[in-house]
C-alpha cells in the first residue's frame, strides 16, 4: 500500500505554508478547553512514579473500564479501551473480516476517509451507500445492499461530515440489518456530546451480538492528541478485538487513560453544554454568514462540521488550494469524503472567527 | 484467533491470587524509578493546554524524532515514533510481509512469545532456529533456513529470555543474509541501554535497505506504561509502516512523547549507568544464590532474565504454579519461550529481593 499523507494533513500544510493568514477549517482540533480534571489527573499521575509508571492492563485501567461501564451500562467485560477510537475502529473492522464471513464492508458517501482506509488494510472491499442530502440514511438502502458477503456496516452518528444524527429507529434497523445478513454493525459514536438535536441514540440502544459502539474522549475532552477511546464488543468479537490489541499496541498509554478516568469523575455537565452551546452558536452565525455569501449548505444536528456549496466552484482540492491562497479560509474539499459531496466543501467550526471566515468567503465570491 | 491470555498475565494473576507472600520475578516492570525528567516533562505539558493538547503529527512530536535521529545517527524522516516498541515491531513485521516476498518469518528458540504471536496475526508462519545452549545466535544456522519464503528476520539483543548480546559480526552477518534472500532484519534493541559485556551492537551500525531497528523508552527510562518507541525504517518501508501506523492508532499519545522528549534531553548518564549496574549487580547476586541452591543458569551478557534449571523440576505452567505456591517465586515458565528452554525457568531481575528468592528456591530444592 502506498502512503499517502491524508487529504486532511495536506490541506493543512498548504494552510500553515500560505503567504497569509489562514482561518483554519480543515482540523477536528477543538479550540476549546480541555476539563480541569485532565490537567489535575496528569499532575497527580505525574507524582505517582513507581508501579504505576508501569503497564496498565491491556485492555486499559481497570477503574477507567469500570467508569465507562457503569455510564454506558454495560459489562465492564466487554469495555476494549484503545488508542482513540481509531484503534477501536480498526480493532471492530478487523473482528468483522476476521471471522471470514465476508470481505464486504458497507460504509456511506460521503465516507470519513479513514474508514475506507482501514477496510483496505484489513483486506475488505469498502462498498459505498447514498445518503440523501440531507445526511438521512434510509436504512432500506443499506438493507438493498447488504448480503451474505457483507462483513461490516460502519456508520457514524453524529456524523462528520454531513452533520446527520440517525434517529433511534433508524439504528435499530441498522442493527437489524447486521444480524439478518450476518454482518457487524460498528456504530462511531465519537460526536456524541455533540447533539443539537435531542435525537441522538446510540446503538447500545439495542442488544445485539452484531454491533460493536465505538468511542473516545478526544472531542467530548478536547483532548484528541491524548489517544484515548474504547470499544464496546459483544463477547463473540471480544477475542479478536483483545488479541489484536495486545499484538499491536500491547497496551495505551496509562498518563493519558489516568487523566481521563480522573476527568470522566470530576467534569460537571455544565462542562459539555457550554462547548455543545458553544459550537451551536457557531453553526448559527456561520450560516447566517453564508445566507450572505449567497452559499448553499447544511444545518448539522450533530458534530461540528458545516458543508457549503458555491456556484461553480466544485469542492476540489485545487479549489480548496485557491479559497486558502485567495480567501484565507482552508476547507477540506468535498471530494475527500465521496462522489457525493464532490461540490461541496466541509467546513470544521473548531475556530471562534467563524464570522470572519464566512465574511471572507462572501468576499472571495462574490 | 482465539484470545490467549498471554502467559505472562496468567501466571502474573497466579502469583497474585495465590494465599501467601510472593516474589515476583514474572513481568518486565522495572522496579527502579524513571528519571526526573519524565516527572517533569508530565507536569509541564499538563499546564500547556490548548493545541498542546491536540494531536502530534502521526510520526510522532517532530522534536522527538529529531532528538532520536540526532542520538541514532539517522534520518528524522526514517523514524516513525509508535505505541511501544510492540508496535514497532508490529509495523516492521507487516510491512516486510506485505512485500509479497514470502510468508515466512525466521525467528529463535527460544523466543519472546510476542513475535510469533504477532507473525501469525499478520498471516506470516513463524519458523525457529535454534540458537546454542549460551544463547548465542550461530548466522550460519540462520542462513541454512533463510531463503526466498522468508519475509523477515526477527532478532533481540540484548536478548529477553537468554540474555545473550550478539557482535557486531554476527548483526552484520544477519544483515547480509536479510539481503542475500530478500528479506527484512528486524532488529529489537529495547534493553540497549542494558548491556553487561560491551559488547552490543545496533543493527543501524550496517547501513542496509533490509533492516529495520525497534526501540523503546520503556525499559530505558522504567516507563513501560507510557508507551512510548520507535522504528527506523528503510526508504522503501517507510510508507507501509506510515500508513499502518496512521490507519490502526492515527498517532501516539503525546503527554507520553512530550515527557520522554523532555527526559530524553535531561537525563544524564549516570541514571543509566546506575540502573545497569544494579542490575549487573542482582545478576551476581541472584546466580551466587543459585550456585548454593545447585542450579544450573544463564549468567546474561544483557537485558534483566536470568534462566535457571533445577534437576528434575522441568519448566512447565503446573511447575511455575508449583514455585509460587510451596517456594514463593514467581518465575516463568520455559516452555512459553520454546521447546529448547521447556527445561528452564526465567526470573526477571526486577525486585531487590532476590537473595532472598535464591534462597526460597533453595530451601524448596534442597
Amino acid at each position: 500500500m502506498d502512503y499517502e499523507t491524508p487529504q486532511f494533513f495536506r490541506v493543512m500544510q498548504y494552510a500553515a505554508a500560505a503567504d497569509r493568514d489562514v482561518i483554519d477549517m480543515v482540523s477536528g482540533n477543538p479550540d476549546w478547553d480541555a476539563p480541569a480534571g485532565i490537567t489535575e489527573g496528569l499532575h497527580e499521575y505525574a507524582d505517582l512514579g513507581g508501579v504505576d509508571y508501569q503497564y496498565p492492563p491491556s485492555e486499559g485501567l481497570t477503574e477507567l473500564r469500570e467508569e465507562i461501564a457503569a455510564r454506558r451500562n454495560v459489562d465492564p467485560e466487554s469495555v476494549v479501551v484503545t488508542n482513540g477510537a481509531g484503534e477501536a475502529n480498526h480493532l471492530a473492522l478487523a473482528a468483522a473480516l476476521d471471522r471470514e464471513a465476508g470481505r464486504e464492508v458497507l460504509l456511506t458517501d460521503p465516507v470519513y476517509p479513514y474508514y475506507p482506509g482501514k477496510t483496505k488494510l484489513l483486506g475488505g472491499t469498502p462498498r459505498y451507500v447514498p445518503v440523501a442530502d440531507d445526511g438521512r440514511l434510509d436504512p432500506a438502502a443499506v438493507r438493498e445492499r447488504a448480503g451474505s458477503d457483507t462483513a461490516a456496516i460502519v456508520v457514524n452518528t453524529p456524523n462528520n461530515p454531513t452533520g446527520a444524527v440517525y434517529p433511534e429507529d433508524t439504528m435499530a434497523e441498522l442493527v437489524g440489518i447486521a444480524e439478518d445478513c450476518g454482518a457487524v454493525l460498528v456504530s462511531d459514536e465519537v460526536y456524541d456530546h455533540f447533539d443539537y438535536s435531542g435525537k441522538f441514540a446510540s446503538a447500545l440502544g439495542v442488544d445485539s451480538a452484531h454491533r460493536v459502539v465505538t468511542n473516545s474522549f478526544s472531542k467530548s475532552m478536547a483532548i484528541t492528541g491524548f489517544r484515548v477511546g474504547y470499544g464496546i464488543f459483544p463477547p463473540a468479537l471480544r477475542d479478536a478485538a483483545r488479541t489484536r490489541h495486545m499484538l499491536a499496541n500491547v497496551t495505551g498509554s496509562r498518563p493519558a487513560q489516568y487523566a481521563v478516568l480522573k476527568a470522566l469523575r470530576s467534569t460537571d455537565r455544565e462542562y459539555y453544554a457550554a462547548n455543545r452551546d458553544r459550537l451551536e452558536e457557531r453553526v448559527a452565525t456561520f450560516t447566517d454568514a453564508l445566507d450572505d455569501a449567497g452559499a448553499e449548505y447544511s444545518t448539522p444536528d450533530g458534530a461540528f462540521y458545516v458543508m457549503a456549496r458555491f456556484s461553480g466552484f466544485p469542492g476540489t482540492m485545487a479549489n480548496a488550494e485557491r479559497l486558502i491562497d485567495e480567501a484565507g479560509v482552508a476547507g477540506m474539499p468535498g471530494e475527500t469524503f465521496g462522489e457525493t459531496r464532490a461540490d461541496w466543501f466541509r467546513f470544521a467550526l473548531v475556530t471562534p472567527d467563524v464570522v470572519d471566515a464566512a465574511r471572507r468567503l462572501a468576499d472571495f465570491f462574490e
